[in-house]
């Protein structure tokens, strides 16, 4: 039996043109790059194609920086942190802002800075799970708050967020915004001059690159004090040994995923749509989060009466790989935040299940996959306690 | 013509059989190991077999923590960073000892916390080049001093620090002790049972593991605020999706380089004194540090007269890879640190030349080594303007 996976959202197959991209600088051309000798700078060509691709992938101006990072949760931290010290440890400004759906790496960086001093306001969203300007303009406070971090996709739900204008309106009240675009990159398209962020995560396991590389983009102009203070390495701006392999494949991975986004968006999408249709047709069943508001990929769901891990053993069992949600917290039963936040019945609040496809999804893939979660909510309802 | 490595302490080949193991899981084995189905579940006996060879090689208690970081750099920062939080924010502390021969991701480190209020000193050396227990019982305060934090060995001179005394001075006076062991492990038996350190830093891409990771030992018992908030991985000690591969090539690299010691021990060092008698042969030619001192692998090397960039631009016209010092800081033409810390007189400080060897050094790479640095030496002093 073929596995299927349908849990991109958590981590992504790293594409074997990746592969063979950065391959040669593991055991061959595994020089450092900031050596001056040949073994350090015949790295240099494919560290800047590399960089090439980032830059173009996000539409960066010549002028901004992209950090190589090692994640999206060392990006996230980079920022927090950075205004942290920069603004509120300085007695500058005392309030950030953020919402009550990000990622781990953004709410418990926050929890963590609200103990050591900062004030931080956890924005809710509206009844359709978004976080718009108007709610964010209620709590922005001219002269206090210095950094807004919203992210542009929810890693559950798939929900975007409208950043643009959440941008701007951080921007009226002088607050710098920052948001965690880690599952919107290569799935929708990304614009930073379109979309005026001042910074900007994203990592390259999340669009078929490999894990243990991130990215993060800081607007020209900008200044923000490092995370990793060390060596001189990137202008500074982030120590450490420039991962050479990983960084090349995070590059030739965005590049693809950015040429792949039509298909994405069109090919993807029918397949997510097609499986999505299938499972509304389940009675009891409800999908979070309109779709035209939705990532293409993703499908959060809820069977009435079915336990969300209960139903990922039988699914896996089945050779399907699915998600209760975000893999960062699957030790962790607590009822999902991103349910509480959009009010979900508490009753459903453990019954969540994600579905996230890929551009290595086929139709084959997904036609078995009905066929498995049919029989499977039947099953587990007809044994189900709580399903009558 | 073969070119010839001898920069191994800026960073090491990735062993071919390293490359071998952690290969499948970037294209097959991909799954995110917090995941609850077999994608993520697969990936978890090599997981605890990698971590299985990260606690052997140091022999590390069962108890204690082994953070898998992205690199040395963010183990130095998550350990001063954390012991800054911990105590000197709180205000139960206020002071941090270090040294001034520090890896820059120790001394850039300690140089920010100054400037976010730590008071920090900086131990000098002594004649040898080494920091003594006596020079750090003159500056640690019972009741004050939170962290002293001294490297294992040196990265520029290989010169290594009584790291076992120094951790029992350190915890006489009450304060913690950590250790960058970034050029120790792989080169020199390291063992935390032995050597009573409470932190120790490593990082794969110096013994033959892949560039992009690292390690923190953290002794049983002692807490520490994490450096990256965010989702519940490694017991919410160290947030981000584990990166397997990198995690896999670094247990079995460490594996490999351990069972080498030996080899390191006899072989690279007869190679290594080889060269050097050879260096010292020629005339108006410092070493610095004694060889007993020194980790077996490394040369440091002033040839009077002579500029350190200069001759590594020849030494690299002719095919073999050397350095002027620490590659993290090889864009700086200051004066090397580490000279000025052991006195060296200042006409030389320009002229250091930096050779490390590996356990894939050849005895034929060493002998046109000797052949190449011997021409070099003659015709660059034939044209120097101070040599006379």
């Amino acid at each position: 039996m073929n596995k299927i996976y349908l849990d991109n959202n958590a981590t992504t197959k790293v594409d074997p043109r990746v592969m063979d991209k950065m391959a040669p600088f593991f055991v061959e051309k595994y020089g450092n790059p900031n050596s001056l000798h040949g073994f350090g700078t015949e790295t240099h060509p494919a560290m800047a194609e590399a960089l090439n691709s980032l830059y173009a992938g996000i539409n960066a101006s010549d002028d901004s920086d992209i950090l190589v990072t090692s994640c999206g949760t060392e990006s996230n931290n980079t920022v927090l942190k950075g205004i942290f010290i920069d603004y509120i440890l300085k007695g500058e400004k005392k309030h950030l802002i953020t919402s009550q759906i990000e990622h781990p790496a953004i709410r418990n960086t926050c929890e963590f800075l609200e103990s050591i001093g900062a004030e931080v306001t956890y924005l809710p969203v509206n009844d359709d799970g978004i976080v718009t300007p108007e709610i964010l303009k209620k709590h922005l406070r001219r002269g206090e708050t210095a950094l807004v971090s919203i992210m542009w996709a929810n890693n559950e739900t798939g929900l975007i967020n409208p950043v643009k204008d959440l941008a701007l309106a951080a921007h009226e009240y002088g607050a710098l915004f920052h948001t965690d675009a880690v599952q919107a990159l290569g799935k929708i398209k990304v614009d930073v001059q379109d979309t005026d962020v001042d910074f900007l995560t994203f990592s390259g396991h999340k669009f078929h690159g490999p894990k243990g590389v991130g990215g993060l983009y800081i607007k020209e102009g900008l200044k923000l004090t490092p995370f990793f203070h060390g060596g001189e390495q990137m202008g500074r701006k982030r120590a450490g040994t420039v991962n050479v392999p990983l960084m090349v494949g995070m590059g030739y991975a965005l590049d693809l995923a950015v040429k792949a986004l039509d298909y994405e968006n069109k090919e993807i999408r029918r397949l997510r749509d097609k499986l999505e249709d299938a499972i509304m047709s389940i009675k009891d069943t409800i999908v979070i989060g309109k779709r035209e508001l939705r990532t293409p990929n993703t499908i959060l769901v809820s069977f009435k009466g079915i336990e969300g891990e209960a139903f990922l053993w039988d699914l896996n069992w089945n050779g399907i790989a699915a998600s209760t949600g975000s893999a960062c917290s699957s030790e962790d039963l607590e009822a999902d935040a991103t349910f509480q936040a959009m009010h979900v019945d508490a009753d459903l609040s453990h019954t969540g299940v994600r579905f996230s496809l890929s551009r290595f999804t086929t139709e084959e893939e997904i036609d078995r996959a009905i066929e498995v979660i049919k029989k499977t909510v039947e099953r587990l309802r007809s044994i189900s306690s709580t399903y009558r």
